[in-house]
């Protein structure tokens, strides 16, 4: 909980400022006086002539269609809530359109849908869908999306403003905005209150629509909360819901969610209120949030899936568009964002797209920087982070992220150190994601499926320690939001990247350290992933460590024998029950290895450990009545009881398949004889050749200043 | 079987030309005439200095390498096979960059090589890993791989032919290649004479070496097959192999390896005797066979999997480049063909591909023209056929292949009357492929997999009917071998695409009539896919139709709960064994429906039968102890017990997800009411709604006038 004291200080002197702005239409994301040089960047700049001539398309095609503002019936993916999306869409891209072409219908078609919204707005009850009758909207069975409505809509009133007459002005707003203003901050209080996603979609639709309305009030209300005191509001949500870094505590696919409405408020404030200074509070933030959404990505341009995620999401999504844009344009013209801009194929037609399409045109383009790095998690940055590890170009960089943050609340995940490994453009080591086909109404009406809880928040569908085939916390919210695990050491060297942690609280009695790193030698052109997984008790465990690989495992160092008939669930419990185990295998060898052929290269995961270990292959699918859930495979190390146990694990990326041409090449890992030398809490030692040449690893907890020693000798 | 009347005759009136060849060097792919022109033109045009840049890269990496020629020791995917696949890549890759560059370090590099092989290539004895004696090769496993070694050889040798001392010619032609020759044509004699890609590599790999040693009897052998009577041999392969559509026996997989030797043949062939008139030979076939191999990809670029076939093999495999470049240069200068060359990207550093390249940068090239045909199968063109129905451009094509095929031999599949599904760039309704890793020495050294016998080639691994849980023939080639599928009809309309084709052996005492079509109404932005399998026997039998569906099975008319512990498989043989039984649904209805979402897109199969049908749904993968197959879901259509059976289905492409911007469309089939109205031997009638419009689809099988009559009520 981040209040700086300057927090009230910073809002008195800002409150001479509040009784009337300076109105002009339109004042957002397109604003009057730079009207002219967007029309005419619409000839000139061939990506912002792509994305308006699409926009007008689409509004073109919106124009072809009677308006229809159905009563709200139906959930997530059905018609009306369907409708009502396409509504707002339409309302803004014909407010764009009317602007940069003059064409007088495209503000005709909004006037016509709003007063058609006004005309029924008020007589719509609380949605019939509605989940519970506190969290309910009018048009869509959740109140979000009725933030959202209000935010597409409001811009689409501020850009056909100037066209419509003073009555339907009027009627408009106060037939349907005030009513919704209302309903907004007043039935919806406690959402707007809440510092969580849901209300910065609130406060903005509220804050921007006072703007546009001239109603200081409510943009009061929306900076600083309903009471006004600042502690809740737009300001508090920025303190508290990004660490220092710009990491959202939901997780990267939440914060490209929640971060359009801090972004387009954000624009609002600046234009009607520069005096604000809103793009440089606390540090510049919101140039720290977008850069850290972008750097939570893979090359493949997809989110890393931590927490609830949708696994398809990547920074072409709208949010993301919206964020880079307005980064280069108002926060700071870097040219690698111009590289994201480009893959993202579009910019909106606005003044921000305006700079970057002429930019790109310009030939300034250069390709964005992924860099390895630490993400502070919390407001104060204390509660934990996001390691991110990345070797090699962007067009084949081996990446590797390490989960240290906080639980991120409802849409958290009990995956306490999980890692996720990528490599040639795909997912090596993945995360399940969430267990939900979004908007797909005949999955669960497109909602979290009930496997979302019984197998993706679990801690074995992740890439992670699990103590007693039980969860963190025992998969318990209020025990697992009071505590994060804690950086123990970070650092990048360009051929050493090296991330590790601890988690004391996850297992009551069990502490856990994991070091995991991608270390570059001259034998490998690859770096290899060096993980060392070291659990301490004083009473004996079962441990299992999952690693959810994607591809086709093609070679082991143990003989096994799947089971061939009558396949049963690993567990009864904490997701275990969702697991068919396909093979169970006693190895006599302290060590073995694994190989994985994925998109045409080799993936050789070599393992050591105090002891000689259990190996189960398992497949994902096990009491799932309803078939929700997506195959996946795993192999776990499995230790049946032992006090201290460490994992010791290298993979090695190798080989190339070549189909078209039916070539293979080095199918065989070049990584040998690892061995565990020494496991103490205090220092890990093991050994390894590759290709003849041997190496020591050793890990020294307590040593800051030499906390990984790798030796060639 | 075909042996044209005048083939003797034809062979008798050469006789005169054989005795000696005008020997120029190089003189097959690249010749000495057009060298000037290949030279200059690496520098023009685009795709040809892409492609001899790359080319070019690769030989000065070859060079950077000393040369490795080791004595023959491992299969398929290990070290000395993999460095004589490199070695001949090398070879011919200098012989091109020599002649390309005139730098003599590239000639001195193919001759070192080939001296090398030539002062151990005698010593070497038939290889120690090769499955049998009579299969054996001296540098591989098995001699197929050794044939092609040398019709890279050969080239390469040609290439730098110029630069060689008489004594190195000498050496490299008495020490390599006459033994080579002796070993291919005297012990693997019998694969010479084989009717079978294995011979055909074999003859090429003798035919072209003859022309460059200037040894008419290997030519003459090659051509008319050893006895030198015309049975055998390469004309009689052309004859047989091919039907008169250009259709390979063996399929689209065998098809694409097979064309390169009888290309390069052909080539040869019309350099040397362009009195031969090859490529006219038997109307064209080489141009057809080409052609064929092209149309039997997906707009993916892959081949339609059927038979034993690596399923990720596409027509930018090299085979089809050359086959590519070579169509459009000697054969026929057909501007879609350019469209292939530029998606494969690279043309052949030769003659046809300065054709190729030229033709492509003065901006010739037209989309590929993919059209629905009807490819006859066998040597007259009487045993059955492929069928393919296409709709829609390039970019957003629907598919589907029918398979009416003879049995394709060793490599075919038990799978009569089998339907392949293709939208959206990808599989619907897919086919398993092989079994196989290809050349990845942990899995079964790289060749076919023992699952293939045991599941790839059964019929319920294909979406078609299996009768008594028993593939075709109790999947016996031999008695597979002798029959065929005929076509019932065959007829492609804009909006109306149909082929039916009956199948009386597979199952003694049950006749099989598949009718697929895809039928274009307006109601429906897609067509819909209309499947009657019709069945009639005079005993009872159990009847399964399954649907190998790719994606997610989101929707169901039926309400069912799939086993949640303990799965069994499904039976304990024709490859029921591999099946995990994952719900069994006695429906109380006699249709219904099952929705996949797959890339975005759903598909509802409307589905119908004369009495109500049970319901299986099915997960490969039970019975591999070895981990071998790839999981892969099913939905099967089962009927317990009936003599007649019609298993009625419509399966219809609807809407869309763009996960992107979160927007759901249609996610519901708009098809409704499907009904069986009647169903005998000689006619089937069904009806069904389309967004409240009534169809009637009715087949007369007596009929060929008017076969479907589709009419809207």
């Amino acid at each position: 909980m981040r209040k700086p004291k300057s927090l009230f200080f910073f809002i008195f002197s800002l409150l001479c400022s509040i009784s009337v702005y300076g109105q002009n239409h339109p004042n957002l994301l397109l604003s009057k006086s730079q009207i002219n040089a967007v029309r005419s960047g619409c000839e000139l700049y061939p990506l912002l002539k792509k994305s308006y001539q699409k926009l007008k398309n689409d509004a073109d095609a919106a124009l072809s269609i009677p308006i229809n503002v159905p009563i709200p019936k139906d959930g997530g993916g059905g018609f009306t809530h369907e409708q009502h999306k396409k509504n707002y869409t339409n309302i803004l891209n014909c407010g764009i359109a009317y602007q940069i072409s003059g064409d007088k219908k495209y503000a005709d078609y909004v006037k016509s849908m709003l007063l058609n919204y006004a005309s029924q707005y008020q007589a719509w009850p609380i949605h019939p869908k509605s989940k519970d009758k506190a969290d309910g909207g009018r048009i869509f069975w959740q109140s979000l999306n009725d933030f959202v409505w209000q935010i597409y809509a409001i811009q689409g009133y501020d850009l056909v403003y100037e066209t419509l007459s003073k009555e339907d002005q009027s009627t408009i707003e106060n037939k349907l905005f005030i009513p919704i203003l209302q309903f907004f901050t007043e039935d919806r209080k406690a959402i707007f209150d809440q510092i969580h996603n849901h209300g910065t979609w609130n406060l903005a639709a509220v804050g921007i629509t006072g703007y546009v309305l001239n109603q200081p009030k409510y943009v009061e209300m929306a900076i600083k909360g309903s009471n006004l005191d600042g502690k809740t509001g737009y300001l508090a949500q920025m303190d508290e819901l990004f660490s220092p870094d710009g990491y959202y505590m939901e997780g990267p696919y939440y914060q490209r969610y929640a971060l359009l409405p801090f972004i387009l408020f954000a624009k609002a404030i600046n234009n009607y209120q520069p005096e604000r200074n809103i793009y440089n509070y606390r540090n510049q933030l919101l140039s720290k949030a977008i850069q850290a959404s972008l750097q939570s990505t893979y090359t493949n341009k997809v989110f890393f899936p931590i927490n609830d995620a949708i696994k398809d999401k990547n920074y072409e999504s709208a949010e993301l568009i919206y964020g880079v844009d307005l980064a280069y344009a108002d926060l700071k013209p870097e040219a690698d964002l111009l590289d994201i801009a480009s893959q993202q194929n579009k910019v909106i037609v606005s003044d921000a797209g305006l700079k970057v399409a002429k930019a790109i045109s310009e030939g300034k383009t250069e390709p964005f920087k992924y860099t390895s790095q630490w993400l502070r998690d919390g407001g104060k940055g204390d509660e934990g982070g996001l390691g991110i590890l990345r070797h090699g170009p962007n067009t084949d960089q081996q990446c590797l992220v390490f989960k240290a943050t906080s639980q991120g609340m409802g849409h958290g995940h009990f995956d306490r150190l999980n890692m996720l490994f990528y490599d040639h453009n795909g997912e090596i080591f993945s995360d399940y994601g969430s267990a939900r086909f979004l908007n797909i109404d005949t999955k669960g009406g497109g909602k979290y499926l009930p496997e979302n809880d019984t197998w993706a928040k679990q801690t074995v569908a992740h890439n992670t320690l699990v103590v007693d085939q039980t969860s963190n916390f025992n998969a318990k919210l209020n025990l697992a939001q009071g505590t994060h695990p804690d950086l123990l050491y970070f650092n990048v060297d360009a051929n050493l990247q090296i991330i590790s942690a601890k988690e004391e609280n996850a297992y009551p009695g069990v502490k856990l350290i994991r070091t995991s790193a991608l270390v570059k030698v001259e034998e490998s052109p690859k770096p290899l992933l060096i993980d060392v997984f070291h659990a301490q008790s004083e009473s004996t465990h079962q441990y299992d460590l999952p690693f959810w690989y994607q591809g086709q495992l093609v070679n082991t160092s143990f003989k096994f024998s799947a089971n061939t008939n009558n396949l049963q669930a690993l567990g009864d419990k904490s997701g275990y029950q969702h697991l068919w185990l396909n093979a169970i295998n006693q190895l006599d060898e302290n060590g073995g290895l694994v190989t994985v052929l994925n998109n045409n290269r080799f993936y050789t995961t070599h393992f050591v450990s105090e002891n000689s270990l259990v190996i189960k292959q398992v497949t994902l699918g096990a009491n799932d009545p309803n078939q929700n859930l997506v195959v996946n495979k795993a192999f776990i190390l499995s230790q049946p009881a032992a006090k201290n146990q460490t994992f010791v694990s290298i993979t090695e990326t190798h080989g190339n398949v070549d189909s078209i041409n039916e070539l293979v090449a080095a199918s065989n890992s070049n990584v040998q004889n690892l061995k565990l030398i020494s496991s103490n809490p205090d220092k890990v030692t093991i050994a390894f050749e590759l290709n003849g040449k041997k190496y020591q690893y050793e890990i020294s907890y307590q040593s800051k200043k030499e906390f990984i020693k790798l030796t060639k000798q």
